[in-house]
């Protein structure tokens, strides 16, 4: 892989870098303000909501639904800009707090003290306004699903695949004018992001996977608020969330597959652009992955069950198995991001765990996956169930995270 | 297959016929006396449960559990036998009820009465009383998991393999001395039960299967009362249910295996027994299952998602699939066994459905079966999702049908 | 009183009679259908709904979230007149189905075929269409909250002041023309209903209550759909809901008081008008209710802890309380009204029941409701739990047992 | 009030404190070892268990229930003594961890180097060992409800009558030999606790209470593990909790009543004894208490509906009643307990708060508690409901701040 991004110089702790938060007063968009407001780099800046919310304080604009008060957020850390003091020598100072700002429209103008912005923007609006924002020359690291097929936007699970964040050279270069800044980088979707996670330690470990058979067990925060009705799902499963098999199937091979020169496309001066190899390029076996999604009544944490077989004959064993996903050390920690996850993987030996009700923080905090019960598959070779924190790891984190690595990667100024 | 049931010709319909419940305060104890109250042909005249509520009028030994009242049971139905009217002029008068009974000891000679016993025993005791029941000639149709791999006892699923009862001559001429009436018959775990309808559909179909991989969601009735306790599932996933799994695996392969002669055991006078062929004999391929089984918060219904590879290439469409499983009728039905579903196998259409809060009755009242989201599975051929009510077909409703088959088939007197 | 209903004096057994539903699709809606469907006097002739539904079969335009299959409504009852059969000779026929009907749209002209109409409608909508209905000489039922206040609207309960009816009366003679046929009668809100019944009988039995204390527990069921988001209430209590302690408040008022003659109005001939006494006329102490509403996480049925004090001195005993809940019998039963129940109070003496999850239907299939733990108050006088199903008598029930004591009492011909 | 105990100077801040926990391994004793293990003053020295898991270390005894893991505990703070060194020397090392200490017996001898005993036995064994701890002379606080009727034992909500600590002298000294040191205190039922904070600052703010009604809406986590069946309370509400109304009609009234010179006990000299007043010395008039309690399918947190009656008339506004709340600050804030909450009571303006799920650890956490919907009740003065955490305030940490003030105050040295 040709990439511009180094490997792994870390740059200097930066500067408070102001942040701006689209879609804030949704579940996505509170769960940014949350873990933004302890952020050791990022500064809340910018609120953005839509037509109704825009003109009122944030704390009135806002049905607040995290079990941390939104009075109380960042007291023990870095906290909000004050809104007034926008110079340079106030940066580091943090005497405002995101519960009094006065949210602002979507629009690029009022954001262009940002350095970053993040969005939690629902679909139905995302494609135009973030669009907008990259052109406006704003590096933008969305949660929303809008931008992720798209050939040119990275797809990024960040323990698993930063280095494609290489593309978006690409990406500004194929924009007319060019960009010197602006970007749109993806997360993946909540129940994709967890169960990838391990199948990237395994394949780094073992070599690639043929075959992966996916059943999930899926938390109602996964479907926002107010998302689901009480009345279908509480004492229930429904076994149907649309689009989200789909969405696992194809996505887990974006995220799996490397990035190549493309076969067919080439940059006006002849050099081929660069592509997507969505796990089947370069002799590498194509993977097949088959999901089944069902959602459960849980506040907080996707369960999925994972059977997967290996292209390499003998299999490993699961002990082997086992060792492999509590070694798995992602570049972000070694890089330093300060939102990466004290272990990326927590195996459980304990066989009835984890549990989403004990276990979804695990003792990574959300920021990394729980796996347990790993043991043969008499059909294909290994099983193993995963739990991730689909409001954590699964959406805002990864984004953050994201944004912390493009950082020390030089590609945000 | 020799056996020496007559395959089609139904009994006329019988006279009134005694039965006995063990473990009657139990929750499949209560459900089996919420069934026989409503019963055309079976009348409720013994009650067996442990010391402590030996003596006891019934409606005061039990903590009634179920949403039926105890005291309406049977209201619209046949009812109970009045305990002081038990010569044969009275057998139709049902002007008694369970709610009075006086609970007896797990004895036989407390039973003798019954023409046909069923058990609701835990494990922790069925085995010998059980086995104490059949010595004493008294047929037995048990929901306890204790005989189930014994091989000569068969393993029935009504809606699958009844005709396994014809292992009964044997398992009564190898009794010491040699049975009459006595025998035992299990059925199968309830998580077995539900997901091996429809495959018994589809190998009827379009063959033997080759490979299934299921991942089980399972409601909190089937761990009985006070089974799971309410600290662990609220709002939680448990990803573990002690032993389940490897009861899937291995009993499906007896259920689905056909009786053939046993290749090393003989009669004493030299002819072969008749042995279960764990799906694997005959030049049938052999069938490999893996399950993953889950807890979840629901209280009737087990979920299970399916994916499975057929022996036959090109394999069945997802079309052709929900028509066999439509049009799957079952040897009970075309018998005339009371209890059998109006329909074996309910499809849905609906992208959502079935789910347990609405569809666990669905239209066979819980004898049947209900299927969904049949579709192409990207790993294997074919996945879908079925529903059975745990506590109906996957427990006493199978025990029930079993009778009745047994019944008509002469094999009960 | 002065009524011109006559007492007691029942009709003979009507022939069928044509009814129409209003808010056909909706949860209430879909519980009128689910009732009507297996009615012995009242055959579903039109359904209407919104715009968006108005010419599709009925079948396609609802979201069906009942546990009764929609395909299999009324297959042991009456069922639904076929739409081309409306003929007098048809009228008994019952060969066609609701799921086929073709929804209408809300208007009078489209229901002119129907002796009857429920409402189901929502609050938003029913104010004009209600009004529209009665103006076009339709006698309507309504579940709706829009005309409960009204002065000269009936608020009925039907286990408790269906005599009060006679108030229609004086509602069609208002009308401008004066109506011969057409007015509407609204029925109580669910945790009023609920309620309200044990504290008429103990009204009857004791005379008047002085004050009540009342602190509901609420299913989500009570909140339509999609109603409650599963994020709210999963695992929790939410201690509010609007608007619903002041409709207890004083509804229980009007139900509770008497009809009597109007102080200050007069007619145009100078007699003067009935009025309800809001149960502080007539020297009768003014009753003083306090109520504390909350959601929980149940599906159906509305548990209600009740502490009153009556107006006598001393107050009867926690057992006189008992017996005369048990023994309370309202002229609905007496009258025979078909879907009366067949107790009206059914009161436990276990200490831990009723329950929502084992005891919202009861014996009494849903409409009436269960009183358990009659005991002392340290404050009041008497205190106790009581349970009714929201979705029947807390709702469609209540509305087509006022409509079948109009009809025995002539009021609907 | 005459006390030994000094009303305000404060020690000096301690030493490390040895403490035991007893009933180690179950709900009560997690949550001790859960805070303990981050507490600035008292380091775990000896868990206590039966006799099943004598002898193992803690973590392989222990069915660990906590969500913060317990190989995690204490990373942040303070931690557990290695049981290698326990000279004081080492009193301050803390690089042992609850884990892997061994699990004694619960007899004095094994916890004699403990300065304080923590009990979270339950009630079937706490009588006879707490008494044994007490006689030899080890200080000892309880959750159980054994001693809590005891006329000699305080029954102490910490942030309502810290001061009856100064019964201990009385109890020490009729005990035979008289004790220098041990003593038995004891803290509340949990639905007790929660409801009286509001209660005692309201008492102080406008004087004695007439009357209260409070109906309770309880945790599962409130009857232990596994305590409530999942069939039980999934979905479900049940009206009644086995002697808990007692609990709290009786408990509330030796909590606010003062303690005085008994009217009919002397001590050996003549002197008379102390004795508590149960709210009805004094010339204060009696409070009388009615409860109703139910169990609701909520992990953790009990919901309670009051309405109470002061005795001044006219009795004070809503918005007075709700700055008193806000404004309370018990002893324990200003004399410096460390697991005092920085806010005693928080008072929600939301019409929708406080919820269990969203509000159980408050910006107290879990050592205050939260009141919402102050307005005023028809029929006594004024309503509100509050929340309480039932594992922390209602449990483990109440014993702790307890056992913080009894070292800030000298009674334990």
């Amino acid at each position: 892989m040709s990439s511009k991004i180094s490997p792994s110089t870390p740059a200097s702790p930066p500067k408070k870098i102001r942040v701006g938060v689209l879609g804030a007063t949704g579940t996505v968009g509170q769960r940014f303000i949350t873990l933004l407001s302890e952020h050791p780099w990022f500064v809340i800046d910018s609120l953005g909501a839509s037509e109704r919310s825009k003109g009122k304080k944030y704390k009135e604009a806002v049905k607040w639904k995290q079990t941390v008060p939104l009075g109380g957020l960042g007291l023990g850390g870095i906290g909000v800009l004050d809104q007034e003091k926008t110079s340079s020598a106030d940066l580091h100072r943090d005497d405002g707090r995101a519960a009094d700002l006065i949210v602002k429209g979507c629009t690029p103008e009022e954001f262009k003290n940002c350095q970053i912005v993040f969005s939690g923007l629902d679909a139905e609006v995302a494609g135009d306004i973030e669009s907008a924002f990259r052109s406006a020359n704003i590096p933008l690291f969305s949660n929303a699903k809008n931008y992720r097929r798209d050939p040119h936007v990275p797809l990024i699970v960040p323990l698993v695949n930063p280095s494609h964040l290489s593309i978006i050279h690409q990406q500004q270069r194929l924009h007319s004018p060019p960009l010197s800044k602006g970007f749109i980088v993806t997360n993946a979707n909540c129940s994709t992001t967890g169960y990838v996670i391990p199948l990237a330690a395994l394949e780094k470990a073992f070599g690639p996977i043929e075959s992966v058979l996916v059943t999930t067990m899926q938390a109602i925060s996964g479907a926002g608020y107010p998302g689901v009705p009480s009345l279908d799902i509480l004492g229930n499963v429904v076994p149907y969330i649309g689009g989200e098999e789909e969405k696992i199937e194809w996505e887990t091979l974006k995220i799996l597959g490397g990035i190549t020169d493309s076969e067919t496309e080439v940059d006006s001066d002849g050099t081929p652009l660069k592509a997507f190899d969505m796990h089947q390029g370069n002799g590498k076996p194509a993977l097949r992955v088959s999901a089944s999604c069902n959602r459960v009544p849980v506040i907080d944490g996707h369960m999925e069950c994972v059977s997967l077989r290996f292209h390499r004959r003998p299999p490993p064993s699961p002990q082997h198995v086992r060792e492999a996903l509590a070694s798995f050390t992602p570049e972000i920690q070694s890089l330093g991001c300060p939102s990466a996850p004290r272990k990326a993987i927590e195996v459980f030996e304990e066989p009835d765990r984890p549990q989403p009700r004990l276990d979804v923080k695990g003792s990574h905090n959300g920021a990394g996956v729980s796996v347990g019960r790993v043991r043969q598959c008499q059909v294909l070779d290994i099983k193993f169930v995963v739990l991730s924190d689909n409001v954590s790891i699964g959406a805002a984190t990864s984004s953050i995270i994201n944004a912390e690595y493009a950082v020390l990667k030089g590609v945000v100024s």
